[in-house]
């Protein structure tokens, strides 16, 4: 039996999320002149979810791996994307984003709210093999890009080394194999050619 | 133990379906003003399946349709987006894409790469549940957007009602509830507030 109710719900939430895609990321997509929207970082990251799970450090369900990546910007329809390293903006971030959270999921039928909800939560807590990789995939993604436009969002916002590595400082917690290969061929490679700043003697 | 060449390989087609992010549609997304690309596109309809999966006349393989769809546009990369209505575009589609398949899927390890081109060539030959299932949100996808942008993209190519109907003459195989609410709530309903143009007396 056809719930006309439920099926309306469902596409209340398939109409608001459309606005995901006007969320500008600081990361320029190949081109080298488009920022990336948020959608399109979703969808990069599921496809390498399901191309690059073989390098996790734990087993994982892909299917609710990529449903989380898929899903777990969508407080930034509210929130807006927080950037990396905007340290102000991390201030009221969690705060911005669980009140989202209630708005945008409370648009699904309970159960289907519910089940994602709880996938987001599962991301940000970081606890699960799940959130571990898919958190792997958040922070190895944009090096790709970085690297690919020679550093450009990088060298517009003066990002020096240490950043980096703290904001990757749990990048192997889901896959050791991907941050090995990230941290040499993506960030120490940028740092030489200085699209990163080198401040390692500062410490 | 790490093979940095399959990891390479897979590197090197994570690169390059970023350009899926450029490939522009004719639809445009909610604020009205942008249109839509591949990656935009192909994210909203994976979150689709997940929500939407329980309406299919057929069980699906969830994982596998929502991969399908992730991908299904990537040939475009080469081959560039033929709109639904573009009869000139639509001669030539088909060879312009397998190549593209041949090009794009040829850049992953072999057991990837094929995999990836049988999930394409399945949605492209419609049996399964999956791709008919795949091809119902590829078509119901763009109605949502149009209805959501007083038919926008309809009104700029005068699209009639014939060719709507022509273009989801399938959309039912995978969905009958779907194309049931779709027909009389988007297509119908913007038939009669003249965003798609009347021609069911022509025939």
């Amino acid at each position: 039996m056809f719930d006309q109710e439920r099926f309306e719900k469902q596409l209340a939430f398939i109409r608001e999320i459309d606005k995901e895609k006007m969320i500008k990321r600081q990361s320029y997509i190949t081109d080298c002149e488009t920022r990336e929207n948020d959608a399109d970082h979703a969808w990069h990251m599921a496809i390498m979810t399901m191309l690059l799970s073989e390098y996790s450090n734990e087993k994982i369900d892909v299917l609710k791996t990529m449903t989380m990546l898929l899903i777990h910007d969508l407080v930034e329809v509210y929130a807006g994307d927080t950037y990396a390293y905007d340290e102000e903006g991390k201030k009221t971030q969690a705060e911005r984003e669980a009140k989202a959270a209630d708005k945008i999921y409370s648009l699904l039928p309970e159960d289907q709210g519910e089940y994602l909800k709880s996938l987001w939560l599962e991301f940000e807590d970081q606890k699960t093999p799940e959130a571990k990789f898919a958190r792997t995939m958040d922070c190895f993604q944009p090096l790709i890009l970085n690297d690919a436009t020679d550093g450009r969002a990088w060298k517009e916002h003066g990002v020096k080394r240490s950043w980096v590595m703290r904001r990757n400082q749990n990048t192997g917690a889901g896959s050791e194999d991907i941050w090995a290969y990230a941290r040499e061929h993506l960030v120490e490679k940028n740092v030489k050619n200085g699209n990163i700043i080198d401040d390692s003697s500062e410490a």
